[in-house]
């Protein structure tokens, strides 16, 4: 430990958090100190535990302490459709938001060479191993709509059509409730070009 | 360890900082997870010690983790001014903002006899003694202008002029900047009501 009064490492410690700047950091410090020191200790225990021993699920490489995530152990979710998301926070958003019972899978990223992330960074090895062993009739590409998620969701779809197994996109355009003249260009751009029919005519 | 996935557990214990809702604190975990775990691991230890090892000083009772803090230790501060505040986080705010080079004294909190806050558990017997052993010939009071703030200043300011010593309370009145249809009524009221003269008429 430095010099530093411990306050001040404790202050400039919290600022590892995303969103927490000098004023957030000493505002957490002293509430910690003088009002909730049994809730400060849990977190630096729990907090310790969590960056030793959270990993990645060796089946769909989301966040875990165990080996195979509970996602990934459960029997009773559908192996026939797999969702493939970018990040762990994915499939947490997806299991509050939909009723989706199936497998995921998760790169960990996007396709982006440039920044030395290939197919091997986001565990394409085990996706092809997942999908040898699964056998799924349906893959859901959850990846996001940036150049790289669609390049990633293109790449993913090619390796799915090799083995006869049809793919799906989430799909992508106005937010319900969303008025129009609010939402981005592109995604108006991209919600217009994908509308779908309404009667068969 | 409960048996809730300690992913779970981190998100959990996160809601212990002050302004860090469900949706904040995911995102924390998952950005300690991810990208941060040296963080994460720094955070989780200087925590851990300082809710451990981090008390009152002895002298002017705001936080540290020596017996007498390192304000207190400071011979080159002036021992002829007392500044009196609320919390150790006031030392902190006029320590950056203002020249201040005397001693401070910390409340921890103000007089609220029925929340059961009494002159014992703001110190008032340890402020006496420092009285005491001070003499300082000023005492700046610096707590709020809660009605409990003012009571508090008024108690000390008798004990005070019980010594013979002379009591400040820092200016309230309307804000460096502040337009005066934004600022709130009592604060204009004050400040109208504390106006000072400028020329001797």
């Amino acid at each position: 430990m430095s010099e530093k009064p411990l306050l001040d490492e404790l202050i400039d410690s919290l600022k590892c958090l995303p969103g927490v700047g000098p004023k957030s950091a000493q505002r957490m410090a002293f509430h910690i100190l003088q009002r909730d020191r049994a809730g400060g200790a849990r977190l630096a225990a729990i907090l310790a535990e969590a960056v030793q021993s959270i990993g990645n699920c060796r089946v769909c490489r989301t966040l875990t302490e165990d080996e195979v995530c509970a996602l990934c152990r459960n029997p009773s979710r559908d192996d026939k459709v797999l969702c493939v998301v970018e990040n762990p926070s994915d499939v947490i958003a997806l299991e509050q938001a939909t009723g989706f019972r199936g497998r995921y899978f998760v790169l960990g990223g996007r396709l982006s060479p440039l920044d030395g992330i290939g197919p091997a960074e986001l565990g394409i090895p085990q996706l092809r191993q997942r999908l040898e062993e699964l056998g799924p009739s349906e893959l859901i590409l959850a990846t996001t709509t940036t150049v790289e998620g669609e390049a990633t969701a293109h790449y993913i779809s090619e390796l799915a059509g090799e083995r006869g197994i049809s793919t799906s996109r989430i799909a992508h355009g106005v937010p319900l409730g969303g008025e129009l003249d609010y939402v981005d260009g592109g995604t108006l751009a991209h919600a217009f070009a994908g509308r779908r029919r309404l009667t068969a005519g």
